[in-house]
């Protein structure tokens, strides 16, 4: 399985997912501000991606008189994933000990990404087979969750990786995920190069597919995960989350322990960044106003169960 | 107010929707194979515009030996909408009174269209404004429901019309509705065209938009209505009206009594037309498995109201 983000010795290594599926390159980023850029436009994206990213943006800069600074602006590059600043401060904290100690750490950390979302997904797929009956699955996801969104492997996707492993995949049901069709053009693009079966539909069809009893859980990954449980992910979560419940589906979110927040306590307290018009596409007349929020709020009496590299959380229960 | 489709001596002329809002052109129709056609290609659209294009249909080939085998296949053309067969049946009673008397008929049933969605229409905005408290209105909508998709005026979007013309529109909420996003191309274009302020948004944050109170009251057409009060209507309505029954906005369904299939006991009974992999756009992978339909099915329960231009059924108050 490929990487989506590296070092290669004095430069961080992406691959430009804004030109996925249609080309596969990578970006060499020397600097913060190409960094900042390339998380803005969503070259490198993902919460658990975006915690390298923020670790090894600090490398970069490990050594240089503001060096805080700089890395106080990635931290803030966008809002609304947690991962993001979490792995700036996790590579601050070897900022006394000399640049090839903030390397080591932000290195260490993208190793263990990969680790955890491989212990974090396993546990979840034993969730799914212990809480369904079929011996070949239909897993439903949104967005894309997989080695493209993380340091290695995958959160969401990850389950898919196992059970397939175990040829218990009978097909993944692909919401495209607008505006920028994350699903469609990533996760199809990752379902595709590992052989697994998938279906594309619109996020408005994920409602129906789950009337229709085509999805057996539905697994999601999470930009940040208050105290209470309540989700914050890609926009489309939300209404995915409503119809599973309304159906009786398994809602599985699949996230690192370093996406909760506890120093948020609700969803009402999750900043969501809001992007600009124009990714909805030519069709949008010049000056429209348009509502285009990256993320939602899944509240926690909606989700089954929020795995992680730790534990099996169901916050649900409480309620 | 333009008209969508109108006989213009001795031809169907129809608003291309295909080219909106980029290019305004018509085509001329004049047998029965371009209306399918156009019909199946979405030129013309919308429930009562089928309607309308049936009926319209019809008096092209009356005094044809083969009218009524020509005027089954134009029936059939799309499957969900029952309003394209009920045209169709409508002018058909004509045909033994001779191609005149076809014609006539065709065409007081798109004059009687008009006038049905205004007085549908009109009771629904009393309605909105005795079941919401602001003096300016923030309508949701999805799909097109104006008068591109109708023989004039619209059914849902009439709601608007009324309500704009007292000033009580502070803005339409317009889900942009993939896959062929007739809320941004269509629905937009139609405010634009009126100075209505409007706010286009992905069908996947409609959910949120309701959340945030960002909505009054969702007003939606109708494709087919069961017996039962079941509704079919563009595919995203479904997951709409969950968001609103979850959040306690008002859901209205806006159609004209035709819509309403007496033979069609409940939603389960309605036959989904599922569309090509294509629509979903470019970056389907050849081959790719796609779930397309271009409806779903709202279950009555989580309808507020469906209005038309005799009543006000109110069909979750029986449960």
């Amino acid at each position: 399985m490929r990487r989506a983000i590296e070092w290669d010795g004095d430069a961080i290594v992406i691959v430009d997912q804004t030109l996925l599926p249609g080309t596969f390159a990578t970006q060499r980023i020397t600097n913060v501000d190409e960094l900042i850029d390339a998380i803005q436009r969503l070259a490198v994206r993902g919460a658990p991606a975006l915690g390298v990213a923020g670790a090894l943006g600090v490398a970069l800069v490990a050594g240089r008189d503001d060096a805080s600074e700089l890395a106080e602006r990635l931290a803030r590059a966008r809002p609304t994933a947690v991962n993001l600043r979490w792995g700036v401060e996790q590579a601050l904290k070897e900022l006394p000990n000399g640049p090839q100690q903030v390397l080591a750490r932000a290195q260490r950390l993208a190793k263990a990404d990969e680790e955890i979302n491989k212990r974090a997904s396993f546990r979840a797929a034993e969730y799914v087979k212990a809480h369904t009956t079929r011996r070949k699955l239909r897993l439903h996801t949104h967005c894309n969750t997989g080695w493209l969104a993380t340091a290695g492997w995958g959160t969401a996707l990850g389950v898919v990786w196992h059970l397939a492993n175990e040829n218990a995949i009978e097909e993944v049901l692909v919401d495209e995920t607008r505006p920028l069709l994350q699903g469609a053009r990533l996760t199809a693009f990752e379902l595709a190069e590992a052989g697994v079966p998938y279906c594309i539909l619109p996020d408005s069809a994920a409602a129906t597919a789950l009337a229709e009893g085509r999805s057996d859980a539905v697994v999601v990954g999470a930009d940040r995960i208050a105290a209470n449980g309540d989700v914050a992910n890609k926009i489309g979560t939300y209404p995915l989350a409503l119809a599973a419940k309304h159906h009786g589906v398994p809602f599985l979110v699949v996230a690192p322990e370093s996406t909760i927040d506890a120093k948020t306590l609700t969803g009402k307290d999750i900043a969501i960044e809001e992007r600009d018009a124009a990714e909805l596409g030519d069709l949008v007349p010049d000056g429209a106003k348009a509502f285009n929020p990256a993320f939602d709020v899944t509240p926690a009496d909606l989700i089954t169960a929020i795995v992680t590299e730790d534990r099996v959380w169901e916050p649900a229960t409480r309620a």
